[in-house]
């Protein structure tokens, strides 16, 4: 993948340091699997199940930790 | 998701950051699966299993390790 | 939930750092299930089951650095 | 659980801090599950388990995380 | 595995910190599964899989945390 | 088990952190499963399944960390 994608872990806020953590774990699923179509085939997999569902939000809470501290917590 | 739903990851006490951990956790999911039927629908997919449950808890812990992190650990 | 549960995240030392920990994973499946009799129901199929007793130890583990750390691990 | 289990997350070295980190793993699964005979009945159902001992392997790395750092990595 | 393959944790930027990230979860892989042939025979089985890619995410992430830390988050 | 098999967690580099991470990661397994003949019946088990094998690259990631953060991340 040569696109450049991530330029910093740096974000104005925590809500935008959230959402790069949301990025963050779609993009190794993308890095995985590249192609478009099997990732929208396979939507329907984990957007409808529970347990898909809280194994996402695993993977966004580590990299909110990695983005988190990045930031120094947003502390002003 | 435009609406501000994150303003810090200050608290006042331990207790309201867990809370904050609780609600980063479920944040993951609704910005996987936006449809509020399609998550009520799952509810109780996991509320009535203990496997789910767990994983549940260990997306918090996840969480709460960044916001206590982030609140120093709220040390006096 | 208003109850107050979490104090503080200080214990005076590691074993009641680790009995915090194991009420810490314990809170978010209440919070989540919030009913007495179901979680009582679900006893069993986590107490007699292998992998959800591994599945506990690892939140429990989780929830267990954040306690020692903030407790600076207990050093003299 | 009322007796004394852990003194402190200090040790000697690297290997009995490893070797704490398994005792912790293990104290979690009989907090939840007290009684001996079943846990003794479950031995097996993980023992023989690739997937169990891989997630047993886990809660070992998590909780030797804690302990390495509790002893600063047992630098000299 | 006598091939140097890791020369160090140390990137340019976030986004080849990422790419490590990934690299170094597919070592482990490599390392326990040597075999070309089985690995690629594996391929379609996670990387159809929403469960799986999921599961590749997190490992992606928890390496991540690693790789960012060594970089200091590559704060300029 | 009584042998030693851990002198420290310094390596000389990043590669070889990584494989004492590897070490680290089986040694859990061999400590609740001392049987060297169970271990060695249960290889193809995890082996040849695309999602043990991401399993056991988590628990190396973890335990990476653990060696990085140990070696200060081989910063020279």
């Amino acid at each position: 993948m040569s696109d450049k994608w991530l330029e910093s872990l740096a974000t104005v806020d925590a809500q935008s340091g959230y959402e790069l953590a949301i990025k963050l774990s779609r993009m190794a699923v993308k890095y995985t699997q590249p192609s478009d179509e099997m990732r929208n085939k396979l939507r329907p997999d984990y957007g409808e199940n529970a347990d898909s569902l809280i194994a996402v939000s695993q993977v966004v809470a580590i990299n909110f930790q990695t983005v988190s501290a990045a930031n120094n917590y947003w502390r002003s």
